[in-house]
């Protein structure tokens, strides 16, 4: 990658900057307003933990953004109990994150990133130095590493899609395909999004479509009962996604509507890749994974409407699993790699997890 | 069948209840306004040719609501030009009845109930007849032995059904499902239905989900994105579906999302039975078909709310194709055909199309 940290921000839709996720300014958190956007581009500022944490709870922010804000929100009360004991400190920084852990039980990424950021703080508190900064310097080289690694993965991205390539994707699949999608066009390939909107959240008529746009790729929206018709019609040439979890065994765990879309590409011989962080080396298989179910009410609204009367039952799996052999590829740091062949990179014997 | 029409018409969810589709009253026709429905049971009554036409064309029914008010608006019209020359009520109603196809440029059966209604208007009128009650002496028994084919085909389907099954459905399949999930009930068997939203216009949660719930049969509301991850868990046992055409060949259109629903349940190994009144003669094969397309920007909505951002692109097929081996049998009035044995049944040499 012979790209600064500055150019690649640059190069990222609104939603996805650094500085949009979230920024730490003089004890403050501050960061975008996911649920107002694309309509309206409204920053949150919080000057305590509990604006943070129940900022997080009520969806303000999501994907990438709540451990950003979590590790910021613990800077700021190790600000707070700067002038307390070392024991008090120690404390209250414990207790800040453990509330701010709190707010996303299975967000695992949340949880890693606040015990590190704990741990640099209490390390710093022993020598006598000031937590807050502790955090703010662990913070730092953090986030852009995790930013440069989106954009070798990007790139490997970029490299899968042809001149011409139809793309589907699902959810919002954030900064690594939205710069594959990025580099492609860079690289002078003209290509097409497709991007089912995902209810009930819509994060891909609100983030997704938004963030293509504003990359200057032409992008359609579909409903989420439109992907398998759409492929049928030669439209899709590749489907890229995220994945919110991937066992050492290659099922991909992501957002509802997923592993349908995979289906139905695999049915029409159209590849599937997921850009993925690393697989969790605590999930050996499809056994292992505990799909999170969310309140079935928000199944009977959209945007606030009732669609149906409030007597009719719902439910809402968050997450859907795709078996591996419907994966043409998980996007790592280490390239393109077969959902067969992920311990060997990520598992036990290959050494540390993917966490800084 | 041994249930008379009243009988049958009683068991049905209300907005399917033929005098709740659409009725005829002193030159008056009245019809429930399914987008109002399931929040209030509201009655549209019109006077005139164009409030009928218009309100065919903003939806206030669909399904099979279209052609009853089409052909209740032409005895109206009849009755409205009553006085007239034979020359002129011919004239006149010829006009009427190109007004009223025009609401629907694609819908087969609308179309061809008009002409029906039309042929005996005439020919009432060439015997000095009043075409008004000629239209009505055609529409009575016809409306009435397409309920009990209704009946008979959910007959089938309900015989299909085992005790404990999971159905999966799509859109709103109308009287012949929802009569069959009725029977399976009267047989004492305990069934459990999810029901797909179905995007943009929530046919699934306004119109299916409510019906069902009415009949007493436990339903779960899910959205487009869920149905391959809710099969996958052994919930669903049939997927059933309506069918707004079918080809000779065995081609299953429907409602956008009825094929990836499919391919999910083919994967699964759950099989898929299409309610269809017959093939449509004119289609032999996939490349006589041709999909609807509504207007795009209904899918950047949901109930009137924006959910993206104005500028960007849309795509709204409003139908999409299953190929017949993904179809376990076409439910007709034959009985529950092979898909790939339609013609045989209905094909031109198998006599007259299944029209009144």
């Amino acid at each position: 990658m012979d790209k600064t940290v500055q150019e690649i921000n640059a190069m990222l839709p609104f939603v996805l900057r650094l500085e949009n996720i979230g920024r730490y300014e003089d004890g403050a958190v501050i960061f975008c307003d996911r649920r107002q956007y694309p309509f309206e581009r409204v920053f949150v500022r919080c000057e305590e933990l509990e604006c943070v944490a129940e900022a997080i709870e009520n969806m303000v922010t999501q994907g990438g953004g709540p451990w950003v804000i979590a590790v910021y929100a613990l800077a700021m009360q190790a600000r707070t109990l700067g002038g307390e004991s070392a024991a008090r400190q120690k404390e209250g920084l414990q207790k800040a994150a453990q509330r701010l852990m709190a707010t996303r039980p299975t967000n695992t990424f949340l949880h890693r990133s606040l015990a590190k950021a704990l741990q640099a703080a209490i390390q710093a508190i022993d020598n006598g130095e000031r937590a807050e900064q502790a955090i703010l310097t662990w913070m730092q080289p953090t986030r852009e590493e995790l930013l440069m690694r989106s954009a070798r993965m990007g790139r490997y991205g970029a490299d899968l899609i042809e001149d011409g390539d139809g793309i589907l994707t699902m959810c919002f699949a954030e900064s690594a395909f939205l710069l594959g999608l990025a580099f492609a066009k860079q690289d002078g390939k003209r290509n097409h999004a497709y991007v089912p909107e995902t209810r009930p959240y819509l994060q891909g008529a609100k983030l997704t479509a938004p963030s293509i746009h504003e990359l200057g790729i032409p992008v359609t929206l579909i409903t989420d009962n439109m992907p398998a018709y759409v492929v049928s019609q030669g439209k899709v040439q590749k489907y890229f996604t995220a994945a919110d979890l991937v066992t050492l065994d290659g099922h991909v765990v992501n957002k509802i509507g997923t592993f349908q879309n995979a289906l139905a590409c695999h049915y029409h011989r159209v590849p599937y890749f997921a850009y993925a962080w690393a697989p969790d080396p605590s999930k050996p298989n499809r056994a292992a994974i505990e799909v999170e179910e969310r309140d079935p009410a928000e199944v009977k609204e959209a945007k606030g409407v009732a669609t149906t009367l409030a007597e009719i039952g719902s439910y809402y799996p968050a997450f859907d699993i795709t078996p591996p052999h419907l994966v043409a590829g998980v996007i790592t740091k280490f390239g393109i790699l077969s959902a067969y062949d992920l311990a060997r990179y990520f598992g036990k014997d290959a050494g540390v997890p993917e966490t800084r």
